[in-house]
């Protein structure tokens, strides 16, 4: 029973997402395959503690109080604190989006993004997530991620979204490879035609990969000319990781 | 009964504070006034969906799913992403902390700091919250709130940081008029005294204030040096507020 009510819970939680971010009750309770009074009740215990909120219409959104705790976790902001800093300093470099992204399974979680007015536009949002192979943050995390979590990837499918996203495991492999001989990694118009991405690894204390850093540039751009401004943000954020950060 | 369980869940993530993001699971119990076979079963599920995470030591941490659900919060990273172009801007302006702030009852709560390595140490982290009379995104946003939610900050209790923090309900009044009447506020050393503040009201497309923009400076910086600035980013913020965001 009480695993039935957290699974409800948590699936009210998971109707919402990017694409839908703003829910009525009705459709809250028909993603989550919850009966309407259920999902009335559970919402309403929900809405109280500040894990959603209403808005003007009446609909739910996600709230305050659970962004709050969200926050709390060390691969959402706590990465993205220590890594701000440099982060900034690689965007006033070069005026071009900035991006921090962490792997989970075969995609990509993006923790942060800096984009300026005039930065070139980028599909990504921050906790969005984007398919590994695709992007220039994926290859650096699948170069150095775990055998069995490579393979998995490598099993594919592998989602094609221009004429040069790498679908083939034979030339992705070859790729993997090629990034852990240079340190860093080149996407050059996988996602979209208009732009490429340039990423390196950011280590913890440990020397483990945790997450990677990018800056994403106009197609066209020669991607090594900002291979050492991507290799300076993320040597200064492995530094920071590697001494225990400051409590506010 | 569903009460019952959905109250215990809200409690294990009530758990997690930015002061102790990281625990065991008996302090999970304990925090949660839980029996401790009923916080290892609930744990167990929030730790199947992503909600929790454990870390090298097999403590519990908020997971990434859970930031990820998190990050839809209007108020939160929504918010955020509108505002982040014009809060680049203001940083690069002065190279100072630019904090982002909504209000809570009777406190700010942070969605958004720019700090460099070059700036003043501020106490506010992203998540974090601090009482709305003592900060600069808190006067402007009690100066503008609805006469009931000032009328509760007044009532008290004000608390004191330093020697100027404003607890006298007379002197906060007083304060808020004066905020309304320049259009900005400045906090000088109510916090600390090795900074002030200088915040303005960002507004949605109705002409509600829904959040606060500021720059934290050192003390003794005169304040009136930064204002122009932090009224053009709030006013660029609320003009990208009051056009629908788009979609990733």
């Amino acid at each position: 029973m009480g695993d039935t009510v957290t699974s409800r819970v948590l699936a009210i939680l998971a109707a919402f997402a990017p694409s839908h971010p703003s829910l009525t009750l009705s459709e809250i309770a028909r993603r989550a395959g919850l009966p309407l009074p259920t999902a009335h009740r559970l919402v309403g215990e929900l809405a109280r503690w500040g894990a959603l909120e209403r808005d003007v219409s009446g609909a739910y959104r996600i709230g305050l109080r659970l962004w709050e705790v969200g926050s709390l976790a060390p691969r959402g902001l706590g990465l993205r604190e220590a890594a701000m800093p440099f982060l900034e300093d690689l965007y006033e470099s070069c005026h071009q989006n900035v991006q921090l992204a962490v792997l989970d399974g075969a995609e990509v979680v993006f923790v942060e993004r800096i984009s300026g007015r005039r930065s070139v536009r980028v599909v990504t949002r921050v906790g969005g997530r984007r398919p590994a192979a695709a992007t220039g943050v994926g290859l650096v995390l699948l170069a150095y991620a775990p055998a069995a979590a490579q393979e998995r990837v490598l099993a594919g499918p592998l989602t094609r979204f221009t004429a040069r996203t790498l679908v083939e495991p034979a030339a992705l492999r070859a790729v993997l490879a090629q990034v852990r001989r240079d340190g860093y990694a080149v996407s050059d118009r996988q996602i979209e035609d208009v732009s490429l991405s340039v990423a390196a690894p950011v280590r913890d204390g440990g020397g483990a990969v945790v997450a990677a850093v990018s800056v994403v540039v106009p197609a066209g751009a020669p991607p090594g000319q900002f291979v050492p401004a991507v290799l300076t943000a993320a040597s200064g954020i492995s530094g920071a990781l590697s001494v225990p950060p400051a409590r506010a």
